[in-house]
């Protein structure tokens, strides 16, 4: 009988998954049935921009945590599938940073080719995953009709994100604060914030990009509260690093130096937690956001129960390229084609890669050691073959472009691992495109 | 065996029901065994403030709809409870419209005198309620400890409130809005929004009263759109009613006649659902929101299963002394002390009462239609019989007050039915009382 899978989500990672069977079958093998649930209207994941905020039409808590002229902060070139270049795509190289809606019609692109579509059952939730007798019960919810069922499958993929539900810690003050208080995952517009003194809490990429939008969009002054350490770029003159809030008392903030500035809003950018409360206690992921996720063999296969998997679990540098090395390789291991070793070898191997990821020192050991999975995943299935080096370099070059300028490194251009070529530089400095239309951007 | 009670939710009403039981065991009863299930770290239901929207630190979405610088919107003299005046808990009476804190201080005041806390599992929500065999099985999550278990009961009381869940609708353009849209259901300070020229959708409570927050608070104008009607009160100079919202572009509102205005923010004052996704599909009360729901006997049996109830599932003039009515009733079904008919004459009651309630003309009906419901609920039990007739007058003079002056109706005092005192003019009038706090407000 053919193997029944169901996939959660179809974000970039569900996509690659879908992508990943549909290949096998264009190459003439049977593939599995498979079932695509996806609780947004449309796929694209985090690409796929909504207004909303809280909890959606339905009452479900909102998945998007993207925000209007977001622009990819790492450089396109780390991430182009390998089986689908932006050349294709456009019809052109393209420049290196593009806008949110750019991406999301590159990500389109391929699958809509790939005529996976009618996999997918849009607007529809993932209630419960259960698994028992060599079953999984898959229980879900049909949004619009109201409607719950549930469905036998012998494997579940599990890629809805991990940068949904925000990690959202308290301040003293907060419940008497005099302005607004949000995390990034509820930041849609850096026009709300024009003319405002804003607090930025944390320094990953969302403080560092949202403060940045900010700026760009006419925000009165940034200042950024760090736990661990400032981001050290040379920022512009309204913008200020300072140590880790302690409280706010009216639109005062107060700081662990004792100092204390007027603030406006504040922006809690600290980060997701990976949050599957539809996985059953005895299925659901829990882990660090890190290289090296815990219970996972080879960063995908669920130990302690080999027939479920798990999709882009890990911090990302890489992202489009890394899910579909993943995916290709679960779909080896569904088809038969690759085989799983024992308990103990799987253990093994987690154990392994959170060694190693702690023995690297610095950002780019861990661009390489990223880089590094990618190839040991893509050597083991027929995932087209690219330059992965050739892409950590990009990375290299970009971190190296963030120092040379924040509010500048989006200007930069650079060589493209799956079709060779350069991409063109912008037409317009990051800083002044206040547009960031697809239309727009590709008027290079 | 002594029968096991689950009651969700320890907000008003699922606090009556814990204060139902323990009146009846002080007076000497044998009562069931009831654990209290509560998401929140406290008690109060809504009344409990939190300065979180969307989703709260477990990845839960946020209970609370209520906002800074609330004052009651009805006065008090219509929500007393029978058994714990103002006076009891004030040591003196009080003025009418008392802000959020204070009220949540009187909540407070007679479930700490009951001595029901221990009954309640804070910070443990209820993921699942299923029924077989004559037993209710509920899982619940408790958060802090990230563990699920699951519990038998012989009765389940659903008393989770029903403004939590927002209704948003969608209106185009959105998508491009150059500013922040929001529900009523995450609107927190009326000084987010000084300065701002805002547009509220809707025209019920919610609209009328944030609205009016922000005129007290300093917005510079405010619009609000109508679907049906026009509140028709007469607004401050900078205050303007409008018709239905088509569309906005860029930070321009347009409208049904073709009018159009910037505005820099746009405030959905929309609606709730009733929305109870932990309730399996066949134990969950689907209906609107108006004074006779659909499938309740009594407006508290589960018809298609009568083990089970609902609390506080009515469209609200009457509140606590409500949820009361009902608790006492629900308690001496439980309590075998009431009997429940046939379905027949179950499934005819519903009719009857959305019926009748059909048959009312305005407000006015309205109000005395739920008075009579409380009426005819507290003659079944020992719940202390009061002047229902004189709660239904403080609201018809409420109505007066506010058509005389929507920004002056809460500077007017009514006669308690509990206690027969006069309440004293408030020191302040509202709107310049812009401290909120019960220190302050109690300075009678
Ligand atoms: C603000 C922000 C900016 C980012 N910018 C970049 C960038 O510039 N470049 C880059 O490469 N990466 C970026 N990322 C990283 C991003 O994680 C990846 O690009 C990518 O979106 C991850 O894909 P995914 O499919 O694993 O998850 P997601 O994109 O999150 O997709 C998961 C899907 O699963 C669905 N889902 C979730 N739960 C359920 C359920 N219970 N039932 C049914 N469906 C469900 C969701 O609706 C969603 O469609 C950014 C992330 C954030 C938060
Ligand atoms: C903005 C606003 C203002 C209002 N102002 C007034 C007013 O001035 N005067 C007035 O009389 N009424 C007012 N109300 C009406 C209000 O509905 C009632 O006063 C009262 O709070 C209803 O009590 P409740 O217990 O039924 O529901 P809630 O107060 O909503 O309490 C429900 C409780 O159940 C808990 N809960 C929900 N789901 C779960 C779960 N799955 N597991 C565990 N626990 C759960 C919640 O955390 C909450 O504590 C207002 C309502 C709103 C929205
Ligand atoms: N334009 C873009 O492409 C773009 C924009 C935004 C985000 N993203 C992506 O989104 C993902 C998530 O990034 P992120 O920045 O949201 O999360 P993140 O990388 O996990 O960073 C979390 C930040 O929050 C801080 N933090 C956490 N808890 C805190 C607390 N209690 N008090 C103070 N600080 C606290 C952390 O500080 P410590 O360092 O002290 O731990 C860290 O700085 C990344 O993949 C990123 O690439 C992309
Ligand atoms: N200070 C206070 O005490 C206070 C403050 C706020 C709220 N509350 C309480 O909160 C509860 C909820 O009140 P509420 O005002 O939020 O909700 P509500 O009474 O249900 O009113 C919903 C409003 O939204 C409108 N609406 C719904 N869908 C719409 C759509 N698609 N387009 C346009 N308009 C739409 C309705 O218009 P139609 O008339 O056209 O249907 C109605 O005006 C009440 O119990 C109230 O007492 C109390």
């Amino acid at each position: 009988m053919t193997k029944r899978i169901a996939i959660i989500g179809a974000g970039p990672s569900g996509l690659a998954q879908l992508r990943a069977f549909q290949s096998a079958k264009d190459a003439g093998a049977d593939i599995p049935e498979i079932v695509c649930f996806e609780k947004q209207s449309n796929w694209g994941g985090l690409w796929n921009y909504t207004w909303r905020t809280g909890v959606d039409q339905y009452g479900e808590p909102v998945h998007g945590s993207m925000y209007r002229y977001l622009w990819s902060n790492g450089p396109k070139e780390g991430l182009e599938f390998a089986d689908y270049s932006f050349e294709e795509h456009f019809g052109k190289q393209i420049a290196s940073y593009p806008p949110r809606a750019v991406l999301f019609d590159y990500i389109e692109g391929r699958v809509k080719k790939a005529g996976v579509r009618d996999l997918i059952r849009f607007e529809t939730v993932v209630r419960r995953v259960d698994f028992e007798d060599g079953k999984f019960t898959v229980t879900v919810k049909n949004l619009p009709a109201d409607e719950e069922y549930s469905e036998e499958f012998d494997h579940v993929i599990c890629a809805p994100g991990h940068f949904s539900t925000p990690n959202v810690p308290e301040f003293k003050g907060f419940e008497s604060f005099k302005g607004r208080v949000l995390h990034a995952h509820d930041f849609r517009d850096a026009l709300e914030f024009k003319d405002q003194d804003i607090l930025i809490v944390g320094t990953s990429y969302s403080a560092e990009d949202i403060g940045s939008q900010c700026w760009k969009y006419g925000a009165k002054s940034i200042t950024v509260s760090h736990r661990t350490a400032p981001m050290g770029h040379d920022w512009p003159d309204n913008w200020a690093e300072v140590p880790l809030l302690t409280h706010v008392d009216g639109n005062t903030a107060h700081f662990k130096d004792g100092t204390s500035r007027h603030v406006d809003a504040v922006l809690l950018c600290t980060g997701y937690q990976h949050h599957f409360p539809f996985m059953s206690e005895y299925l659901r992921l829990k882990t660090a956001n890190r290289l090296a996720t815990a219970d996972l063999y080879k960063g995908v296969v669920w130990i302690d129960n080999p027939a479920l998997f798990y999709l882009g679990m890990q911090d990302q540098w890489f992202t489009f390229n890394m899910f579909d090395a993943q995916a290709w390789w679960v779909r080896d291991v569904i088809m038969d084609r690759i085989t799983l070793p024992d308990r103990a070898t799987m253990e093994a191997d987690v154990t392994d890669r959170v060694a190693r990821e702690d023995a690297g020192e610095d950002d780019y050991d861990a661009i390489w050691y990223q880089g590094d999975y990618i190839k040991e995943l893509i050597a083991e299935t027929d995932y087209p073959s690219f330059d992965v080096e050739g892409a950590c370099q990009a990375f290299k070059a970009w971190k190296g472009h963030k120092k040379a300028g924040i509010m500048t490194f989006r200007d930069n251009g650079y060589k493209s691992v799956i079709t060779g070529t350069m991409a063109p530089k912008h037409h317009t400095p990051w800083k002044d495109a206040l547009d960031d239309s697809l239309e727009v951007y590709l008027q290079n």
